[in-house]
């Protein structure tokens, strides 16, 4: 169930006073709360005016030659840990907090200040630490209900080989973010081997469908999915270097 | 919803009567139906025992060096169009239908038959052409119902970079496979330029979180998810080789 809000979300606030406010109906236990990065990365300050970057020049050829605004990609650039691809005008990179992803997770759209014709560009960055904002959230939501609500931040990623793009869990707080059936036997008897499911990533993935980009709902509560405590974050998602065969 | 059942799913058994009989609650206009590829493949008999596989020497060698079952890395190789990887123990590759996936989809689970002790290993490939798969589901559920529901049919595929595995569409008829937001104005008036979500994944992604891998439940209803009539079907899904980084 998405939660709308009319509250043009800034630096410094309260998203869980925001969520519990605007809430159509009151969060009971058993829930899950996705929450979309956005939201956390305005109120956390990500927010960074176009016209503040100085780009490098690297950046302004690259934008130059692909038609970009070369300060975006400076702003890439900055957060990103490593270049994974950088041709054809695509920029793809392991971000700082280790996700791979187009354009380290940075974009222009639904920012509200920056947007309108008398404003400034402004791009929205990833937030720092996303497990380190849901645990915050986490724990704030916990403290005010009395029990605790798993927290996903999600974001939209793009995939090799598959066109659209699909949510996926940056960050999580409070629940296993995988369902494992290893070890357990099917309907048949044999026992699963290797089958874990990105639950986390599903609930991020399917919370898109209740919420849309366009409805200002920056929460989603999801109700009757049976979750299993756990000190696990979305870092786990991640797959060690080691074990990826691309790039 | 999930819609379980009984019946152990052989070739030649009409799914929809299965899913029309074992429906908790009536199909109603609006809803959409999802499917295991399993449950397809299986009523489709895309089953293959591995007694009647003669490993090639390339599979045979394979599976040898990595301790892997020599029939199927054969039956892999034959459901391909192209290698991707195949290194570490590991083969990922381009199926026939198109799909980048681990083991060209092949797995051994769930099979019923072919997994109790007293009888012989049996793989499930995937159906020969999902979306057509989907639109005959679709076209004997429109005519039992009188009005039309879109069909998806699932498949769990790993991703790189990220751990678990979530679910995809692997065919499907009926609706846009695609929200697309292109062309659109976000809250503060911005024009969207790429966000084009992949419904039809995010749909099969999250029913998975409704159905669970062991409870026998080939179908899940979607309700409440406002889709657009469509002649695309999940062909339109997977990205052309000249856009693809990767691999």
């Amino acid at each position: 169930m998405p939660v709308t809000t009319d509250k043009e979300l800034e630096p410094g606030q309260d998203l869980i006073s925001i969520l519990l406010e605007a809430a159509p109906i009151p969060l009971v236990q058993g829930d899950i709360v996705i929450i979309t990065h956005k939201a956390v990365a305005k109120t956390e300050g990500r927010l960074v005016k176009l016209s503040q970057v100085q780009p490098s020049p690297l950046a302004l050829d690259y934008g130059k030659r692909y038609n970009k605004d070369a300060r975006l990609i400076e702003l890439v650039l900055q957060e990103s840990a490593s270049i994974v691809r950088m041709s054809r005008g695509c920029l793809i990179v392991k971000t700082k907090q280790g996700f791979t992803c187009a354009n380290a997770g940075i974009d222009l759209s639904n920012i509200g200040q920056g947007s309108a014709p008398d404003h400034e560009p402004t791009a929205c960055l990833l937030p720092k630490d996303p497990d380190l904002s849901a645990q915050r959230l986490y724990t704030s939501l916990q403290t005010r209900l009395g029990f605790a609500v798993p927290i996903v931040i999600s974001d939209s990623f793009g995939r090799p080989w598959r066109e659209g793009i699909v949510n996926v869990a940056i960050g999580c707080c409070g629940f296993d973010p995988f369902t494992d059936y290893r070890g357990q036997a099917d309907s048949a008897g044999r026992i699963l081997k290797v089958t874990r499911m990105a639950s986390a990533d599903a609930l991020a993935s399917g919370a898109e469908l209740a919420c849309g980009k366009l409805k200002r709902a920056p929460f989603v509560i999801i109700r009757g999915f049976n979750w299993q405590p756990s000190t696990l974050t979305a870092q786990a998602l991640l797959r060690p270097e080691e074990k990826n065969f691309f790039p």
